[in-house]
């Protein structure tokens, strides 16, 4: 049985302000572009590992490319502090309840850098599978994270967030002796959704599978 | 530095939307008043064990109460299924691609399920942090699922799911020997934001703690 939500009064305004947000999507890219900076949006559920894959990866540069991280939170500092004891240049931007970054934010958060001093910019968006697929931010490519322990059905769950991704960061599989998590089944459905789709499967714990991602970012970033 | 997104353009139609809600969730409680149904809302990150949690409840009231679960996913009918598996009568809303159930919703999954039949009701939100905690449901108990790999930081980045809750369930409690997960630290900002908040720490693995998790629910739908 199946009972779909009667939204539709609601869409005229919301396809107003998805119209609004690509084209400043589309200047966002342009500033970044004209400041020769490399720039990956970042998703995920809370607690799938943004911001220790942001440590990691600014490890894992070891100080080869200038980097900002503009972190997205309902409320704390607590990841760009981290972003920034990490080594990059850290800008918070407080949504205030807001359930995702969208172009406007990144906006105000690009204007407090000094763009043409960077490589590279990481974007951690709020944690949440739904709401930030909605709406692209102007940077290069849309990073999602997922973490073993969400399980494998998370792909047929949430298909809009494993569709429009470039890349992908299967986390924490050090827990994968400890969880029924079937990778077959996870990765068939990525398959469906995203054939051609890039993976990664690491561990911020042991590090394992982080060189692979490195060498795809460094790739990346020479090319850019 | 501190960047706030400048969505105040957006306010009287989210106060419209919030008091419709209201006054729809109202409704769905006096439905389930009437028909002596106690009825919880249960939220969660993506994959933080809300069908699990379901079905271990289901396993442990071991049939001596009626129970229905209605089962809201952006897409696929999974976890209704698992629900129905386990003997609830289950009702699938696929929202669509919206990031929350809201009382429009359960309004029209009620009206599915032959009330009186019933003495619980659990619904299982979409897996979201931020996004449910604004829509009542019109149930009587609000109850958050945090599992241990999520982190010990969530209460303080998500507080305001945290802070309208009920009762909070700590699920996956078998991984703490594996995850640098900080009790202390996490149970110190559940007490900042909700002092009195009852929780269970348990694990749909072992079975550990549902006892106490089941106890309180009987007695709740004794009472109702």
């Amino acid at each position: 049985m199946t009972q779909n939500s009667s939204s539709s009064r609601n869409i005229p305004v919301v396809e107003k302000i998805l119209n609004a947000n690509e084209q400043l999507a589309s200047e966002n890219r342009q500033r970044l572009d004209q400041a020769g900076v490399f720039g990956i949006n970042i998703m995920a559920s809370p607690g799938a590992g943004k911001t220790s894959v942001i440590e990691k990866t600014l490890a894992g540069l070891g100080g080869r490319f200038k980097v900002a991280a503009i972190d997205g939170d309902v409320a704390t500092s607590i990841d760009a502090d981290r972003a920034a004891a990490a080594g990059a240049t850290a800008v918070q931007i407080n949504t205030g309840g807001e359930c995702h970054l969208d172009a406007v934010m990144l906006r105000g958060a690009l204007q407090q850098l000094d763009l043409p001093q960077f490589d590279l910019l990481l974007v951690e968006n709020v944690g949440n599978l739904i709401c930030p697929a909605n709406f692209q931010l102007g940077t290069h490519k849309n990073i999602l994270i997922a973490s073993v322990p969400e399980g494998d059905d998370k792909p047929y769950k949430y298909p809009g967030m494993y569709r429009g991704v470039d890349a992908l960061i299967i986390n924490k599989i050090d827990l994968l002796p400890y969880i029924p998590f079937k990778m077959d089944y996870f990765r068939k459905g990525v398959q469906l959704l995203n054939p051609d789709l890039v993976t990664f499967p690491v561990s911020c714990m042991t590090g394992e599978g982080f060189a692979d991602w490195i060498t795809w970012l460094v790739a990346h970033l020479q090319k850019a």
